[in-house]
């Protein structure tokens, strides 16, 4: 028999939902208003409409399973959602668009979604009309599976290194793809380990003799009758990580494997037939647009993360009451009229405001940059398309530091927000646990966060240089050239806060951030230029120097947003403010010493700065809950007792504990044969009473 | 069939094995020798012996389970594991401290814990002797199980808080436990989910109408023979968490359920049996020795956790090789005795050594400083028990502050470290991911590491209070008193270092910790008594200048440990005296903002600290394999494939992988339902090729 709660007995007074309700009533904006101008109506539409979809679907409504079950289960649970995702795909027509709704708010990577987001893309880009005809099309039917076999054991970041060879044999016209190591067979390749039957290799490409360096190669790796390895192939699942195990992250050896001229992606390079000559791709640039792209959503990933984790915290933290605070405790009305005083939500003490209310600022902050990347992309793609250039490199740079430093913020904010969370933050059903270890490969893949931050750097300092030798008009210089400039022109700046409440000038704390990036960057190049230091010896102010040019891309694009003369005036805008100088001071605040350093914030200024960031967060207090509300979070995406929609907290996790599987019998399993013979090893001196007290 | 690598190929050169051995040659100090200083002779001889004894157990010597399995799994290979303990403890007659040998290498939690570790410890310090001969001798013979139910489904750090009633009824002679509400259900109650028959209750004590606050009380909820739960008795596990799951959790509520007088733990308080009138602790201050104590116990497995995850990240990162350095490449032997250039280890990269050596230096530091703890906890006991009780509330103070920056500090290193090792930190198999999760309750549990500080500043606040009004004279100061002193006497002191090598001088480095942290309470106290801000406006603050207080006593007690009198002249001790400089200035960079604010420090020296800082990392880089060495940890406790102690790490990654359960036949459970429908279902259209590839 199942392990039951008593169905009578209540939580303590007040009840969650009742907390929630008034911290809704007593906001001071709309919080669906918000949501609608985040999102527009049109996508909310069919966000609902696809939620519908899965929520009622029998294979992939019910994501219950997954608190529960280890990766056997889960494994085998995301093989059929992926099924049955297929399914839906042909059966709903869905757009690409469409398809991305589903998939975050099914929110569990499985087996093909590498064949659908690396594999099927890199044959769109890479692949010739000929090649397209062959492989693309059966693709887009699944008749093939496929992945992306990059990264090698031995090799992440650097892709030059690679070790598997492809090297071209003009005698039969084909491909020799080889893996002479144990450090060469390639790793960690999403839907190899189970799914995939054909991968994208990157191999060395190796013709007459000379190495051309790493190329994209399809090569089929298991029959597609009998799903084995085909001969030569060595192919399995790097076994258990930390999260994302419901992906069969794979590796794959190739023991001289032959391949036909036709399986190198032709579009760009090539290697001509009969001679085995190398042919140039046409301009390499093009593939940077791309990694814009791919950034900017990942900042928009970082959005959904932080204001996800910031949505169960800053519920449950409305709720979960600790202590009375005497200064100004908390008081509910009896039914009988009069009121008594309870304990205080931890919502109200300015310790856990400090801990979360930068969170759902950084959230709104990826926001507002996010589409502000989007926009520069496409405009970028426009320039290109005409042959101009000029917008790439400030572009590909800031993106680079951006995806740095937003997925940084995520993957804190998350922790941040669970350990926040009190010790409920450590059950699963917080709804932060595995989603924490879902997100962490982001901080390490698409470019570590560390290494990326030298090509932010490298462009900075460039720039730098352009602009203190003149090379740059005041006409031509975008928002990199133009601050420094500024900087350039009067570096004996000081900031100009007299009181707190100075620092409510956007404007004031926008020439901050410039400041300190432009005295960081015109430093490290003086460092470089004039000491000699070695770039080695450079790399922690390298990637200091990223994360502060792009921590001012944020205040800068957030500001433009809600300041801005576009800006509408309305009350959510208002609160959107407000949000906007938090994020500026609470960044300035915690980077204080690179502001002190420079010498442009003096130390009594840091303590307004202080005093202003303890300020703001009881200005926002009123608006936490419905400013984590517009982010519209349904409970299917959340999976959290603590931060779902009504607040009802302590039932959910009562009835979320009844699931445990050992809770399923009265006696768990394992206690005759480890837990008995002990017990009933001294049971002849026990006597029973009628108390329930055993007695010696 | 079984999925296996090409037995015949081997990493790329050089193997991880040569590298680790020039490593451990080139150190300029024996790390063996320092082991000895760090552990003893006799620790060392007594671990290995119990070493031994596990690695060979039967049940306990193969860990490998511990990767590839879920809950239900483990949590049966815990209960057995814990029953093979208690076996192996009655065997070879284990002290407690070698059972705590036993149990570290072990390093899993089960259900016996708590029954050893609160319930037992409980029953010793709290019950009569009579009680003691009625519950305590059974619990050690296993014959009772227990656990520690204190926290409630809504009650964690406010124990006054707490619901449960436990009302005496005089007529009977009893007590009436009761949950009152769902938040009163116990919860998060180690062992009681499954194995626990009895259960030590914190409990509001009532009687006569009158509730005397939470006391303890012991009450069987498991029948004896059949291990069911008693009547009235609702309990179970609480379900997954975030680590931890080796352990049965569990909740339980009382619905009125009656014990007899006895139960209630009556060494301090008790109730009299007639007239139900309560009978005061003697003196309560007694329990606060008990504490420091066990906060001494977790700042040493701080030292643990920060040591382990650095072994781990040290050793790897001098085998994993990325890119070349250009300005200075790496070369290595060919068998003809020409060189070639390979690329740069990791640890070469001045990022990656700012990422990791300050972790090994804050393990260096919890050791010295939890050593120091130990002490003055024996000589506070002997103190007290002399009725003197000076000593106790800057000791209780110091320890709650140390608790809660020591395990925030372990936290922070294993996931530092565990992104330092890029891609496959993620993997299990670095030993990591499980690690970080069973070490992140700490930051929570035995006082919430946010709650706990405002103890530290709470007493600070006093002490300064006392020192400003001359109630202290210079010879009745302790520490904190003659800091706060020294800054009265001159609050407009500055820092004298004006190169950075003066950042090598400890004496400058303990006056700068020191200055900071009074600073700091200086402020606050200005705050709170004269500009009458709320405690709940200083919490932000409250938490630094805990923070603050407990860096300097870390810094303090390195410096006194290895630049004392007492230090000795040898290898070991000058490189420690090197890694006591790296704590401080790390330290000191990491924290710069607030040094900066007091003004103590100047923009410019800020940056001879940056210098210094870059300077050290240098200087400790032939050492760090050795220093990590030096905690001597075996394999068998490692269990990283990244981290072990011979470097073979790619070979041991792939042994790992071949042990997936997904790899132990050809094609995976799944491909028949859920792949191979698609795959097959455009069949017709495709010609297999001798070549392997599939056309149209």
């Amino acid at each position: 028999m199942a392990i039951r709660f008593p169905r009578h007995l209540k939580p303590i007074e007040p009840q969650g939902t009742q907390l929630l309700d008034q911290e809704r009533q007593t906001a001071t904006f709309d919080s669906k208003a918000l949501m609608v101008t985040l999102y527009g109506e049109e996508y909310l539409k069919k966000r609902d409409e696809i939620l519908n979809i899965l929520e009622n679907d029998p294979v992939l409504g019910d994501k219950n399973h997954r608190y529960y079950t280890g990766r056997d289960v889960r494994f085998q649970k995301s093989l059929a959602a992926g099924k049955r995702f297929i399914e839906l795909l042909k059966k709903h027509n869905w757009t690409k668009e469409e398809f991305g709704i589903a998939d975050f708010l099914f929110d569990e990577s499985g087996p093909f979604r590498l064949h659908r987001s690396m594999f099927m893309p890199t044959l769109e880009n890479q692949a010739t009309e000929e090649q397209q005809k062959i492989y693309l099309e059966a693709a887009k039917r699944y008749e093939i599976i496929g992945c992306y076999a990059q990264t090698e054991l031995g090799h992440g970041s650097n892709v030059r290194g690679l070790e598997t060879t492809a090297t071209y044999d003009v005698n039969t016209q084909e491909f020799v793809i080889n893996s002479p190591t144990l450090t060469s067979s390639k790793w960690w390749i999403g839907g190899l380990g189970v799914a995939a039957n054909h991968a994208m290799v990157m191999a060395r490409l190796i013709s007459n003799g000379k190495d051309y360096g790493p190329h994209p190669f399809i090569v089929q790796i298991r029959d597609l009758k009998t799903h084995e390895p085909l001969p030569g192939v060595t192919v399995g699942d790097i076994g258990p990580k930390f999260g994302f195990n419901t992906v069969d992250n794979g590796f794959i050896l190739f023991d001289n494997i032959r391949i036909p001229h036709i399986a190198m992606m032709a579009r760009y390079s090539k290697i001509d037939k009969a001679s085995g000559d190398y042919i140039k791709p046409p301009n390499s640039k093009l593939a940077y647009g791309t990694m814009v792209f791919v950034r900017a959503n990942i900042i928009l990933e970082s959005r959904y993360v932080l204001a996800r984790a910031a949505t169960v915290a800053i519920r449950y933290s409305a709720i979960r009451s600790q202590f009375v605070d005497d200064a100004s405790p908390k008081k509910i009305q009896n039914t009988d009229g009069t009121s008594k005083i309870v304990e205080t939500p931890v919502l109200d003490y300015v310790m856990q405001q400090y801990r979360l209310f930068p969170v759902i600022a950084q959230a709104y902050a990826c926001h507002f940059t996010a589409l502000e990347m989007h926009r520069m992309y496409y405009e970028n793609q426009e320039k290109m398309a005409q042959g101009d250039f000029s917008y790439l490199a400030d572009l590909h740079a800031s993106s680079s530091g951006l995806k740095s430093l937003t997925t940084t913020l995520g993957s804190a904010g998350i922790e941040e927000c669970r350990r926040a969370c009190g010790g409920h933050g450590y059950s699963l059903f917080s709804g932060l646990g595995q989603f924490y270890q879902d997100t962490l490969p982001k901080v390490t893949w698409e470019g570590d966060n560390y290494i990326l931050t030298q090509q932010t750097s490298r462009y900075l300092f460039k720039t730098f240089r352009s602009v203190a030798s003149g090379r740059v008009s005041e006409k031509n210089a975008n928002f990199s050239a133009s601050y420094m400039m500024e900087y350039l022109s009067n570096p004996k700046a000081r900031c100009p806060i007299t009181q707190a409440s100075d620092l409510s000038n956007p404007e004031i704390l926008l020439a901050t951030f410039k400041y300190r990036a432009a005295f960081l960057i015109s430093k490290a190049v003086h460092n470089i230029d004039v000491e000699q230091k070695t770039w080695n010896d450079m790399l922690v102010d390298i990637y200091r120097i990223s994360r502060a040019h792009c921590q001012l891309v944020l205040v800068s694009n957030f500001i433009k947003a809600v300041f801005g003369s576009n800006a509408p005036a309305s009350n959510e805008n208002s609160v959107l403010q407000k949000v906007a100088i938090l994020f500026a001071v609470s960044t300035l605040e915690q980077e204080m010493a690179d502001f002190l350093t420079s010498g442009y914030v003096s130390p009594e200024q840091s303590l307004l700065v202080k005093e202003r960031s303890i300020q703001l967060l009881k200005e926002l207090r009123p608006d936490v809950v419905a400013l984590v509300d517009a982010f519209g979070f349904p409970d299917y995406l959340l999976q959290s007792s603590l931060g779902a929609q009504d607040g009802d907290v302590y039932t959910r996790i009562t009835r979320a504990a009844e699931l445990e599987p050992l809770n399923q019998k009265k006696v768990a399993d394992g206690y005759e044969e480890y837990i008995k013979p002990f017990v009933h090893g001294g049971q002849g001196k026990w006597k029973i009473g009628k108390d329930g007290i055993a007695r010696l």
